[in-house]
């Protein structure tokens, strides 16, 4: 029993398919323990996956011996403390994003993880889905040339309930998160400004809660490309993920997955199935995929794919396009921090 | 007012379409001369279209001095004299398909054109059509290396009345007829010998009327190729009209046309259009490029790119593929003749 | 030779490509005259088309008793004054767009066909494509409810050349002016503010003549929907021409044309045809139809479906657009007029 | 630990990704034992996936009290020996396809399975790929009324060495036999007569090992279904793997399965991935779920979903298809037992 020993943070949902994966398909990995406020939930999952040890004190688990790493899939709130606990306790870190709402927050954490020298991967998933990675990979090589126009398309099947949207920090920095971190990863380069606009055009709901629940937003890079995301909380048929990547020498893109590629024909049309409906089936490669590269990074000492700078610009974008709605402008990044 | 006279013989649907074409979309080409036995509904479309003579008697036609060619869109039994007189009268030829039910009339009729030195073309428009066109020309350009497996999907929206398949000949001579020849125009190489398996599966007044209405063909080819033919008689989604040719380097194919490239997604999935049901609208391109290719071979005297040879061979095809189905084995296309 | 009579003002690419369409595709329409500055030109055309008379002087072909209504294909600065001269004398108008640069000198066009009682419809052709029609139909019918978000792709296979930017009135005039017509026809509630942003990506001399080739606009609508337009100068892989609506109960979409529906599959990939390259191949039978629906206004006396609002509307957007990108802000439809 | 507990007879290939499956990816399921005649193989495994137990003697595992049911993962020459030896000692049985190339000794091994009471599930794992299982659900269902005609398009990426048709039974034994098993399954009605046509047309090793490497197979069902096969040994852009059930009320097809849905416009067209290559990559998901219903079926003591029954009927079409090519005519499946 070698490899990496990880202890796992939270065994909510995205804790269990964490943990299911590094127990299941990650060569190289071992869950040797698991935390969980709720300790039944944590033998649970133990039991099933034959960890040998349940802890009920989280900072524990960040300084036991037994883990060489953690992934913290906990709620956004205790990240930072408990990338500090693991950081000064020498263990590498996974975690869930964002890091935090609070940019010094952040700040501090990051700072705490280059002082201790440990790495920290921030789980930005889709960057490792087979479609959208090849898409990046491509551009990065230059097969098409620089790029000049970037698309986005990013659409869940069903609103949140409006608490959530009053504590998750808005779509900008719930939803469109990941499709900052997307342009970003596509492009290759930095967020100079960004203007946003929506509206409710769903849920009146989550209107009073304060959020909008349809947004376009538009960013200007270093390098002159221009990224437009497009987001609604409600596509009827289902959760909507495409990127298109338009360059000087051609244009890239990934489509929809479906659950398979049958067809039906009949007196009213030709019919394809719905994009799957739900992340965990529409992400599953990805999910398993950044967890590979995590265990790889620390296996092979080399730098963790998606960095802490990574986990950091896209709050900072979220932040400005609630600024550039709020106000109707372009906002520069600079001008958040 | 240049370029080539031509005379139309008959003004039913194919006859009308035909002649709308030459008289507005064919450069080169002006309708000189129309007859019908409906003497109104000649005189309608002539009207209609400026054109100068109407004829009541179709041999008048056929050696008027005031045309260089004829169309012969006149019903099956006909074509065979009317080709004998236009051909005595040295005119050149084009004659909807097939040239006849009867191979020695053919013959005769095939002798005739030999002799005068006029040109033929019969019409298998689908060779003209954009997509099976492009197929055909990379196959022939050697694009895909060697042809092993050819597949024709060719279905119709609806059955016939079964009083038609008493006088067609049945299924093999009025509707795979046309994928007979897109088998030899694909391949490039006669056929050897041809099995046909089939049933009544859609209508049983077809199978009264001594016919099948659901037919698979296989037809092995000198080079060894082999084509699969399937047809019905009625696909509920529409016309369907598809190729593939497989081949040692590569595979070609040509999909359905639709009205438009539009796509619609709901909570029941997504949906595209079906295929174009009616064959006018499916193979409107074809018609005026069949037509466009019978003018310019005349002006520019070359071979018509669909020769008597090429009328013949399909109905062979046909008369074996009866055979076989009627003897369940396979039926050389020499047995025929 | 009854039909509605028609005059041509202009037969260079655009005038021809009417010209040939309403001679020999448009029931109830003849072309009984032509008039071009170049007048072998007209005289050339006229003989094709058997088109009986030719005038040097377009004032003349305005007035003259011969013709029911005029199609005016000559250059921008030019349209105006036609438009005003042919409603003087009765005529119905079919114009190309734009109706002219100057908002002054199309409020006076506008009033003219008024006073006139005159039909007048703008040449925004798009508006008959059968993809984009049946997408804008659906979404009038209500088919997939209110309208949340709107995309608009376009970009062109090749940069015109500098020269023309300078006197087009640039990219969002003479390109974008399109996509806003478009965007009002698909959501069907008008324009309230527009934001641009774009550069200069493909052509520095573009630049130097004072334009950006690359551009994205947002345009918010009365109704809440946003509408997204990208363009580019440049796509090499052709002219990209694409729409999306997705609103409360699904999504529609248009998709490329191609020449046909092939495929090829090698040992590098499957393989597609490019879109459609030139806008007349792309956008053929758009022509025809929104000549043919022109007519068929005056033949019914209804409503022309393109009207000289619908011509003024995008020139307002285009310049908004145009001080949007200068002043980095969104602009009002308003503060232009 | 509690579960199904099932022994691995061979950790080649095919063995590896079983073992793999059950002990990671099958809830209710533990791998307790493996056997392989190289017993180094076997522990490698064993380690890896922490099985318990490692036999040298194939036998010694089929009898184990320490298993309730086995994999077996060997050559085609041992199945029936294993099948025989495991049902005696009352174990449950998955065994890969063919069950044996000899009608009688697969009869006498179904027998002692009848005998045990024992499940026996054959491995013809496609029927679990989750676009085909769709289709023959929706097909089942009655969904696109009676099918009329199938369409079945299996060609591999590679040719197998010479040497390996000449032990496997040739193309119709060792290739085909996956799609006679397809057809059965999509149409729900037994084959009555089969009709295969081939050449050589890759290389002629394999011919001159006495077998095809290029073939169409024609099958007339119970219920009057014809499907048609097509084969080939080597398709140069990928895996093929398709497809389509034409009914009297509709078409449903499945396609190829790529890596993934991304695409590529440049100066030289539209660009797709191929096929995915490998059979373990294109069929994991079917491998999985077989497996799964594998044990769900003795769990729940239901019929196993792939009998003894429908391992054996292939097999006879197998046959049936090589007689047909040597002699030119149709075979019944009565002819051969």
């Amino acid at each position: 029993m070698a490899g990496i020993r990880v202890g796992i943070l939270g065994v909510g949902r995205i804790g269990r398919l964490h943990t299911d994966h590094l127990a299941t398909q990650i060569p190289g990995a071992n869950v040797t323990a698991i935390s969980d406020l709720d300790l039944d939930a944590a033998r649970e999952v133990a039991d099933r996956l034959r960890v040998p040890r349940v802890l009920g004190d989280p900072m524990a688990l960040c300084s036991s011996p037994e883990i060489d790493a953690v992934a913290i899939c906990t709620s956004t709130n205790t990240h930072a403390d408990f990338i500090e606990a693991a950081a000064a306790a020498g263990k590498h870190i996974f975690c869930e994003k964002p890091i935090d709402l609070d940019l010094s927050r952040i700040d501090r954490a990051l700072a705490a993880t280059d002082a201790a020298g440990v790495k920290l991967q921030v789980g930005f998933n889709r960057r490792f889905d087979p479609g959208f990675a090849h898409v990046q990979s491509e551009v990065a090589a230059g097969s098409i040339g620089q790029p000049h126009l970037v698309r986005i398309t990013s659409r869940d099947p069903h609103p949140p309930p409006p608490e959530y949207v009053k504590v998750s920090g808005g779509i900008f920095l719930d939803m469109t998160i990941h499709d900052f971190d997307m342009a970003r990863f596509l492009v290759g380069s930095e967020p100079v400004r960004v203007l946003a606009a929506g509206g409710v055009r769903i849920d009146p709901a989550i209107g009073a809660a304060g959020d909008v629940d349809t947004a376009v937003v538009l960013i200007e890079h270093v390098d002159g490309t221009l990224t437009t995301i497009d987001n609604s909380r409600k596509a009827i048929y289902g959760y909507d993920q495409r990127i298109e990547v338009f360059g000087a020498d051609g244009m890239l893109w990934a489509e929809n997955k479906t659950a398979h590629n049958t067809g039906r024909g009949d007196a009213t049309g030709m019919h394809r199935p719905q994009p799957q409906h739900f992340f965990m089936d529409r992400y599953t490669e990805s999910f398993v995929a950044e967890m590979k590269a995590f265990v790889e990074a620390i296996l092979s000492d080399t730098p963790a794919p998606v960095t802490g700078h990574d986990g950091r610009v896209p709050v900072v974008m979220g932040m400005a396009a609630k600024r550039s709605l709020a106000e109707n402008r372009w906002v520069s990044v600079s001008e958040i921090g």
